[in-house]
């Protein structure tokens, strides 16, 4: 596998490699999407929070630790059930090293934000089981469309990441309507990947909503609002405004399925301006298929930034190893446009000295 | 008077002509700040819509014109009491024309617009008279510095503009609590500018709020509190959070002055980095002086957009040349912009056509 600096070249490798090159020494602007859905809160969904209850302060708090270096509706930081903290560290050190700005986009949480956000009339998401999740689902696109396309006029290229607990198994929802085969292929902040829970989950959600396998593939409005979640048609809304002007990385894992998969619907040449920047941590995850997902739907190049925490002084960071957390705020996708932006000055090194030293400070805080 | 093109040089024409020649050819970004205060319901303040309650949907309105190309929350477009429409029409077609990109910052208003708008934590303004108008401004303030970092980041430069009806009364109580003799300064939308009733209103509201004149020269948070609106905040926090890195065009009338006051108490050497853009409608005010304001705080270059609507076609554009409206929505500055990003292939026979067509378009869809 062919690596350019920190940056893992995993599927598409040519496209890959020069949508790199282009991208040297440009400024991009990350914008991370923020969003909540009832489903998280199913035991054993998500970790991305110390209980279920807590799913909702993580989103917000996560992008408050990017826009101001410290979380203001919670102590601390979000952390998963054993106490492993959010990845945000990872893209918010990112972030700092070199120097890139951030907006964030409310598509719809139910904690808000105490930091500046963009309001595109979203809501929280409802429980998927219920077969209607998602509200307004077309507004809320044609919003962030608009957003988008503004940002792309004053940006060389976007950066977007997210932050919604269950995000894995809403897309896992809208994959299967949508006809993409993803049973067993999302991946999961848990160490151990609750496939039947979150296959379970859907399916009772597919079945409220009278939606068979694939019967969506060409309504992903539908498809969202049925079993989706608040952070898509923002997200997709984002790159639907964007990409014909700039460049667009998708920062996330197997989650970015899903948005391929609605983008892919609604634009499909919108996709030739696209890549998927991830963590070596959702690559190389056997629970979990990202490049199964992705080639179903369309030929867009996979990077992985090749971070390495193994030998961290810090128990919560060593925990990546494992298989806790591996991704989320675009933590992938903002250290490879930190690596980038930085010509290589920003390594996968300088990277963890930077989370450490954050992290350390933020414990010291709490 | 020296120009440039069609931008009269009004006050410091040295650094303001060396602040229009490091523009040239340059990015902005244009940012709209809206807010709406009960101030503006007391009859005879403010023409910014067909009567004192319809106030509140100006400046939506404004912002979906903006970004839309036509309004969503009212039928038409925002117009005074006589008809006469809104300044939006002229931003709108200076953006257009040089396809600079806009985002909006909602201050404060109590309607909410049909388009993306970032929230920073404000809400709708009180009549001024009770000498507690703004809540929550220093939280407003620093989360616009954030925004304003960050678009800082991006954008060559910042054209930011506002659009809240009663803007000018608002601006009136800020500067005489500031120590700036204001009286008899203040701009208006109407021909005749109403300035015994703005002057009683602020005396009460300063009253109320137990402050007398130059009380607050040192404490803007205080003064925008009892007798401020809440595009205040929004638009000085921006200035603040992106003239370190950036130069800032402050797009407006005499509101400017209050912006202006507020930055220069808080920060002095935010104004090495800032000019103010308006029209000639407001230079050539005998109803009102902004040159008179502004040398009271700080040597800031005031720069004018020749425009003239006396041979238009359409009445409701002539009746600007009678001192009808005049400014808002920062269209100074936005012509301004257009102006100097276009290299001076947008003139103001360019922007007039493309205002009537605009216009026209408009009034057929009502």
């Amino acid at each position: 596998m062919k690596k350019i600096g920190d940056i893992m070249l995993i599927h598409e490798e040519v496209k890959g490699e020069a949508f790199l090159r282009d991208l040297e020494g440009k400024s991009p602007l990350f914008v991370c999407v923020i969003g909540t859905t009832e489903t998280a809160k199913i035991p054993g969904i998500s970790a991305a929070g110390r209980s279920p209850e807590l799913t909702d302060y993580t989103p917000p708090a996560d992008v408050e630790l990017l826009l101001m270096g410290r979380c203001k509706c919670i102590q601390g930081v979000p952390v998963t059930p054993e106490g492993m903290p959010t990845p945000a560290l990872i893209t918010m050190s990112a972030l700092k090293l070199a120097d890139i700005p951030t907006l964030v986009v409310n598509g719809g949480s139910r904690v808000k934000p105490h930091v500046p956000f963009l309001d595109i009339g979203g809501s929280p998401g409802g429980d998927i089981r219920l077969g209607r999740a998602v509200r307004n689902v077309e507004e809320v696109l044609e919003r962030a469309r608009i957003f988008g396309e503004n940002l792309s006029k004053v940006a060389d290229y976007l950066v977007i990441g997210e932050s919604i607990p269950g995000g894995t198994t809403t897309a896992l929802g809208v994959l299967l309507a949508m006809g993409v085969d993803a049973k067993g292929k999302v991946s999961s902040s848990m160490p151990n990947n609750p496939h039947e829970l979150k296959i379970k989950v859907v399916e009772v959600g597919l079945k409220a909503a009278g939606v068979e396998f694939d019967a969506l593939a060409n309504d992903p409005i539908r498809a969202i609002t049925c079993v989706g979640d608040p952070i898509m048609p923002a997200f997709a809304g984002l790159i639907l405004g964007a990409s014909d002007e700039v460049p667009v990385l998708m920062a996330g894992g197997t989650q970015m399925g899903a948005i391929l998969a609605i983008v892919n619907a609604l634009k499909c040449d919108a996709l030739d301006n696209i890549v998927i920047g991830t963590t070596r941590w959702i690559v190389s995850d056997r629970t979990a298929d990202l490049r199964g997902i992705v080639t179903q739907i369309a030929d867009i190049p996979i990077l992985a930034v090749d971070l390495d925490f193994g030998q961290s002084k810090f128990e919560g960071l060593r925990a990546y190893e494992m298989g806790a957390v591996k991704e989320g705020v675009g933590a992938g996708g903002a250290a490879i446009a930190a690596m980038v932006k930085s010509k290589g000055c920003v390594t996968k090194e300088v990277l963890l000295k930077e989370v450490e030293r954050s992290y350390e400070n933020l414990m010291r805080l709490k």
